[in-house]
């Protein structure tokens, strides 16, 4: 068996502003555009967005309306080299963060944010940890 | 600037019940589990669940309260290698899809289904595509 | 810190030859292809060839001739579904293994071959392997 | 079909002085050890070396003696946010890098460096780039 996380797709009732939200103020090229979709300069998985007027075509089923307020569905974290840098960049650009950088008790230090839509990102940087003995 | 999509987590309510449906019926090994967090065997991208119960500590809020219906807030696409088969397989073991696996415009073949907490999935097989020239 | 092992890159002196190889008889189908360079598909990391001719003008070296025969420098592992229809199906074209599929302590069961130019390349399928208990 | 690159693994004669190399000089963790074989903490596949004592037993050969130099066999590029910085800090710590790095026609800023071993290793960094239209 074999499964590649390939991607990661935000559904979005505003596409053009949430695209601005994620290309200007968190700063991330946007590599591949097409209707309704646009691919951002991330690496590992592709992260996308895509309008939610296209979302039925793909399900099969009427797309439901626009989003409404809720508790969290997820997240998703990206690595990045030093969080707090980030961190400060992205608030210099206006992104709100939920609190500031945390070191987690998994191994990483990170901070979240949300998306003009509600999604819900995190932020994070790899602690150091000590070496695993192997097979 | 590099960013790293590493982990897609989703937030489930039946943290058990959850963890059996992915497990089970999707097939999925369990890769590592903590307190309220589970790690699947997918590649590139760490594919997990966290308690919802554990969600307010990281975020800094209250978690909301129960998830309730709404318009899917987005997507999660792994790349397996005949999508048929999984598609034949997991219906065996009862994942119930929005569908059945299609040709989409964008090169890929796939089919999605909804976890029990309404969380979409995509399952997807790269179709074959001209190459392109580079720089 | 950050680092991500984006590109594997072979340098070969036959570059058609070995695209030929890595095309038709191992099946990779062409993903980019420019002056000398040529990607194929082949998910998480690139996986590219580049011809001798170019390597100089990249490290700022002479290429030092054609290449001699010694003991290998590495292995690309490749991580595929099922490494036994695999190592059928390439060997039904014609690609020569060196040995059998056999499982390997680490939780792998693989098997190696060998491009026309010398390159060891590993096809291997994951074991299914106990969970482990997490932070 | 679907293919994962998931391990790159460089074999050396000196297992513990280029374990040194980069863990001290290169400066990445060490995430796994186990005997003969080291796993470093890169995103993506996974980075590892193997004492090519042990070479023979996988492989299914003699391991051919010592390594001898000869033209590259290839190169490993490894992504990171800011090649220029990486290359001050490991040539502060004695890294001998070949040439400085320099923006390169497909896209990226990079710089090569050999291990002890004289396996070819390529830090490199994205250049901004124009977005693609899709499909």
């Amino acid at each position: 068996m074999l499964w590649y996380l390939g991607y990661v797709v935000l559904f979005v009732d505003d596409f053009e502003g949430t695209m601005d939200f994620y290309a200007k103020r968190v700063g991330l090229p946007v590599r591949l555009r097409a209707d309704g979709y646009a691919e951002f300069a991330v690496e590992g998985a592709k992260f996308a967005l895509l309008a939610r007027s296209r979302v039925g075509e793909l399900v099969g089923e009427k797309s439901g309306g626009k989003a409404v307020p809720g508790p969290d569905t997820g997240a998703v974290t990206v690595l990045v080299e030093d969080v707090d840098r980030v961190f400060r960049e992205l608030s210099g650009r206006g992104v709100q963060f939920l609190g500031a950088p945390a070191d987690r008790a998994w191994g990483q230090r990170s901070v979240y944010f949300r998306d003009p839509e509600g999604h819900l990102i995190e932020i994070a940087t790899n602690l150091p940890r000590p070496e695993r003995m192997g097979v």
